[in-house]
């Protein structure tokens, strides 16, 4: 199977990438992580990019916040597609990372999700990875149906608590 | 290979979403197109995107504007990747339908391209379904030079008209 | 009487979803809450809102943060009026839900509150329900009149302390 | 049937008000409009809402634009549900009319719409009424039905001109 | 002299008020304060503005949150200046009640300070009441002055810390 | 009577500015115009801010866009009252000029109008000129009047145009 | 002298860059301009900057929209002071790129100029040229003066039309 | 070598600042701190600016919140390259100093950094510095290098705990 590669600007960013891990291997789906700056080590972080598709991977999932540039730096060194997690710092509330990773130019595009949203980001990549993935779309289907289950278990807590 | 479908929240989006189309058709990526409203036509939007995996489809793209909740109805009823475009219309200037798409709960991943990104919605598309098509991934790479040499085009009239 | 139903796309927004509930038993309104999620559970929350009418349902109030698709898709499923109550979460303070609560399209509309504001959506409910109620718009006449006395009583309060 | 009442802040807001009064109509639900400015006729504004109830109107729709306080000094001189139309007016976009309108504090709900949200407003006052009213109820049905059977022509006319 | 009235909306506000009382009474200018809200108590906040002038009162400064109408509503009903104090609370960080405030119609003007400006309106207002009492005006200029010896002392402490 | 000051930024004010100047001469209020930058004629404006109190004025009205620093740079430099007019330009709407007009320290007030507000601004310095001046308090409530007889015109045509 | 480096990151931002250009030329300071985007040509743009340095570059200025990183792709490889451009484009007004822009993490700064603010650009590189070069210095000195002379004569004009 | 002089608006900015003047000892760059108010001792910071470049400084830094104009002052006052902090302060997160900083009007630069950006700011003056400095240059890209190496070693630990 077509490896995740995972790269955050900053090792603060960790506590929210954890999550993004353990969702991919919750599925396991094969994956490596790196702490590549798209502004402190542009080399490292354009090298790992431009032989990503060569050296296995399938999808890439960067996770950076300010001005964060880092996904598509990526993108714009690999065709392979690059999920993009905008990280929440300072007062703005993740609004300067959310632009900064959304608003690309024509011709090279960042699959944004929410501010810190690390599970969707690895869902996103575990279900392009599933295209052609029988097993792993089924995984999808199922975590779906657990997701399900999970929220219809509140319900009826809260249904026993609170309706007469 | 697996078809794009194509959603449209209004037909007015369709001079945004025929840049979609076009760019499909210029990677000779299949394509079926509908007009469903998340709000006006649930039952009809619900009911393609749950097939959707069954009918031949890999990959989903949602354009709406305003609330713009269709991706995120369309992520809710497959394990497919989404991606949404989220349409500028009013006042706002689109963060509207951008927040409304990008913002999603944990679980349901939409992958959001810029407002109005239709031509990077329709390559992202293409890139996940290039995950197992080398032929899909040339293709990518041939056009990533095209726009470059477009680029390296208009940077030499630009270097003969302004530096002595 | 007719019901009021309450929705929250999750569990963690019983904090402020309870101060409705305890607003509707204040007014004696009866009312039934769920944990029904736009995107977890699509065909439960839909499901609830296609029967409400049949149900015995008069008025039905949906919380949600974030992509806040809850309210809408409840209001795409029923002529019932549909109260939508933006939950704040994360950074951008329940602008995000805010925008994606009130923007509807032309067609399907959701009243919304403001951020967080479940007391006003239980007191809108009510303010629904009493059109055709007499003792439940009286009962609307004595809270308001209740909520200026202990204004006047904090002024009294202030006015002792501060003014010579 | 009871009536609902329409208050625009200027005339400038009639070419988007005229929205509300001819879906009304086409609902023959009956009304009455009038201009009546929160800050210049606070007067004229406070007696018509504080009479609103006795003279038989079941819901108000008050619009207006910036610092849009008509909707709540409406919501504050009565017990019926009050509806916000805010309005988008200079360069912010109406979001100054749109929070204007829908942070009201505790205990005065405005049931607030989409900026320039007029048929919204329009169709959730006939929901209220509908409450009560079987006949309504059944023209907001068919109404439902009627834009969804427009969606679906539009769909088609889309598929027929984009899909082989 | 004349009074300075001033109105909060609510009781939580105080400690910012609070603010605006001390710095009146170190210019030795009467004033008076109460709670009154421009939607759970329109009649009273409605009554005191437009008695104000005849009362003795010559500024009005309004403190208010959320969709804060309380200085527009005064405004609208005396022609005395106002000035309004916008509140921050919830997680719009006082957006919502600075634009409410700030953003009013042509022919009602509100003097907006900053969100939370306290002490600013209460020099505002003795600004105005100043343009005709010589004593206080030079009592500003003492104040002016006194600001500025704080910054240079600060400034003192931080050039003997940090400068070598 | 004391004077107004109105400085602008830029002679590409004047459009709304002469609003302003309208309206004093509609009170018969003298005023004195001048276009001063607080960055390119910073001596200038200086001069005239730090002088006006002796030179008969009683109340400054500074209009200025972008980063909006007249109205404080006025404020700095003098104790009389001064009224800021945020300017809108460019793509933000005027948030910039708002928020670099109003957020002002504490200390050095400036009373800030709606963005392009210049009516309100004359208004409001006549206001504060009026405290001591019977006869334009009374011409205040006479415009104040004529405002409500223009509503009450084009409510009765509404009126007579809309209701049945 | 050194040179000052200037990129675009598409010939669309020329209209807006060419003002940056005519500063320059005004000042008689060489510049070199190309046309470089971050994410379709970033081994161009790479390479420019991390030779720029040592091929007689002082300065760089970089103008870009959207997502902007050109400036901070430019300030990752070079140790020059890079000077950016937030373009406006689309709906957002230019907050995109302003946040993209100046948001830089620690470690690779931006300075960063007003949405579209070519003109400034322009002066603040030769403000920094200017540290060592005594008569670009007094060109600054002279500029400034005649920019006084501009406002100071539309003042004159302002005055004799509008002050008796 | 010249000095840079930093300007704080207040001594409540010394934590961040602070940050500044570390870093400019770290290239043994000499400076000079002062706090000076653009609003409560505008005399002082217009002298002080106005003879910088006279008294040695080749760089300003002002760090200022809310409606931020200290950096804008500087500018105003001298030819100097002027750089400016916005700080963060209240609920607007620092949007509010954004903007008054970076949005300054053509002919009066300011090189804006990020919301709270002192490092950037210092590292920005020392490349300005830089220009005709070589060791100076040659401490640049060590200081980049040791924060590469920084990053490296991260990566290292990140990689050696989260990959197989």
């Amino acid at each position: 199977m077509k490896k995740v590669g995972i790269l955050m600007g900053s090792d603060s960013d960790l506590p929210v990438v954890r999550k993004a891990l353990d969702t991919l291997r919750s599925f396991e789906v094969p994956y490596e992580v790196h702490v590549y700056s798209a502004h402190r080590t542009p080399a490292q972080a354009q090298a790992f990019c431009a032989e990503a598709q060569g050296n296995g991977f399938g999808v890439l999932i960067c996770a950076a916040g300010m001005a964060a540039h880092l996904a598509g730096a990526a993108a714009a060194n690999t065709v392979l597609p690059v999920i993009g997690i905008p990280m929440a710092s300072g007062g703005l509330g993740g609004m300067d990372a959310l632009l900064s990773t959304v608003q690309m130019p024509s011709g090279i595009p960042v699959a944004t999700v929410a501010v810190g949203g690390a599970v969707n980001a690895a869902i996103l990549a575990v279900q392009m990875l599933a295209l052609e993935d029988k097993s792993l779309a089924e995984k999808l289907i199922a975590r779906r149906k657990a997701d399900q289950e999970k929220v219809l278990e509140k319900n009826m807590a809260v249904e026993a608590e609170f309706n007469l």
